[in-house]
């Protein structure tokens, strides 16, 4: 018998092993925050979901898109929609209008949930379905389920499709990319053992949850137990309140990211305070490797281990990592920084590189 | 289109990475002993050992039965045989004449590979191609390959049996297990991920390879391009003497090899010797749990991490891992010895426990 590899595992085991461990902690102070869930609160709230697409008739493989900043409703769509069939949309929330619509009847969604601070920038979209993510009138879409509840039956597959993510369209319109279950299964568990994720990890949402399934990271926080804190906004002196706050030890983010981190840090020194999380903090930064003098930065100021990926939406996204080895630990730190700054190694043989012959 | 999952990429990868790195240092003053191997070398060697395969007329599919103790040439055949398309039946080495010859003819092994030192005890194996690997005689199985020659071409398939693991047969003949890539590559991540293996440990092959392929560990250690260190025989004073030696952070066994080592370091601390490997080594420890009071002293007389996991062969064979909480950081050294005595955590909900329908 094969088991199949599906995103819903990730949940399945956070809810038995950890069930009353915090899960998420959503942004305070937003309108309709949901608090502190533990992962027995986002397991019922995840089946709840599924539970209240049932009752709407949303059926298995359909579409359902979210346009929202990082928030504990998306994390518990993760869940709610893919790991119960259904297949999620999630589009970049700084998006026109236009290019909203256009992914929502490109993909076919036929439900589309819109976070409230985004909903005067597409108020213009329509859809079958059309829910604000305010708490006020969402259909029972994130109540919990109760115990005894189970939603339709899905015959779980890896090959079905978890999500479709809409790259840049730089060249002309959007494209969808269809992950599998497979493929964001495989992508969470070598991007977690590789960055190390334990239970002991406090994963900070500094990167958007929209950007490929925030790289896949929210399924392997979630998979280890992790407790994760919602940020909404790109905000270096906000991220290092939470560091501190939080004791968080993980984050993703693009090079600006960091460099937003590093200007708050600066600041926090001219005003004679301390930055947290040395010597605790990871930071996983993908795209175009920043300068080495930015990497040499985030060690030497922060105190904090860098760590370059490389990837693309298409590749579910991991494809490589650079993470410092022991062999670099004598070096001075410009040269550490310098060996950082590379996305990969050279592909070893020719034409016999295959030499197993695959 | 889907790459099938093959333990081939852990070799693939360490190759490809760390080429350079020390793989495997196999054990010293041992006829024909290989000394120390790169990642180059491993693969080398084992593409070299599927090219001697190919000479020898040995199909894909068809099985290689090895019968020895912890050896580098036991590390190269886990990929050497399997990684091209064969398959390895790993023996029991403490097993009698009979019980071997049997299992060679039940798993239709047509090759059977025997350490020197096993050679007395079951001379009387016969098989088809009998071959003792001192280094003497061995038809080219362990020279490298190469960089220009390429073994046949095997279609990769993730379905495709790795090994036949025989069980120890307590309730009547010895049963074979057939694990497939996908088993062991699974297992290998998980397992990985879980013990949080980097590429900064040092691996101690203290568990038999033969034990179900050593749990998967020597798939994940090379995956992550760790130096290993064989060991044929569990020693207390020569597993601390390794540590030491090596900086060796990881290693598995049964209780049994716990208590050898606990053995071993009460006697340095009468001879006021040090203990090395404190706050550096994990301790991986399957089947029954040691009593509490032993993994009490792991950590007070060590200063080494204990880690329970359980599963069987049939299972690949992860199961269940524990491994202390932050939650239990508080807790005085016995209690939490306690908590680490278990080897699993209830199952939530009854009959409806299977809620998304699987």
């Amino acid at each position: 018998m094969q088991v199949p590899l599906t995103i819903g595992d990730f949940l399945d085991r956070a809810a038995t092993v950890y069930a009353g461990r915090p899960a998420v902690v959503d942004e305070p102070g937003t309108p309709g925050s949901l608090g502190v869930l533990t992962y027995a609160d986002l397991e019922a709230r995840a089946r709840g979901m599924a539970l209240a697409l049932d009752d709407m008739g949303v059926a298995h493989g359909e579409r359902v898109a979210i346009v929202s900043p990082n928030a504990t409703r998306f994390m518990i769509s993760f869940f709610g929609v893919s790991a119960f069939g259904r297949v999620l949309v999630p589009v970049n929330f700084r998006l026109n209008s236009e290019e909203v619509q256009y992914i929502v009847e490109h993909s076919g969604a036929s439900v589309l949930l819109v976070d409230p601070e985004i909903e005067g920038a597409v108020s213009a979209v329509t859809a079958k379905e059309r829910i604000v993510l305010d708490g006020v009138d969402d259909r029972g879409l994130f109540d919990p389920a109760g115990p005894g509840r189970s939603p339709a039956g899905w015959k779980a597959d890896e090959n079905a499709t978890v999500s479709v993510n809409y790259t840049s369209g730089t060249t002309a319109r959007p494209k969808g990319v269809q992950l599998t279950h497979r493929n964001c299964w495989l992508n969470a568990s070598i991007f977690g053992w590789h960055t190390t994720v334990t239970d002991r990890d406090v994963f900070l949402h500094t990167l958007p949850m929209f950007h490929c399934n925030g790289w896949g990271m929210p399924y392997a926080v979630t998979a280890m137990g992790c407790k994760q804190i919602v940020q909404r906004k790109v905000d270096g002196e906000e991220i290092l309140r939470r560091v501190a706050e939080h004791g968080v030890t993980l984050m993703c983010g693009a090079p600006a990211v960091v460099a937003a981190i590093l200007d708050a840090a600066a600041a926090r020194k001219e005003r004679g305070e301390e930055i947290p999380g040395g010597d605790q903090v990871r930071i996983v930064v993908a795209g175009a490797p920043p300068p080495s003098k930015t990497i040499e930065r985030v060690s030497g100021e922060l105190g904090w281990e860098f760590i370059q990926i490389y990837g693309l939406t298409e590749t579910s996204p991991l494809l490589t990592i650079n993470r410092a080895r022991a062999e670099w630990d004598g070096a001075d730190p410009q040269q550490r920084a310098q060996l950082l700054s590379r996305a990969g190694v050279p592909r070893r043989g020719g034409e016999n590189a295959d030499e197993r012959g695959r």
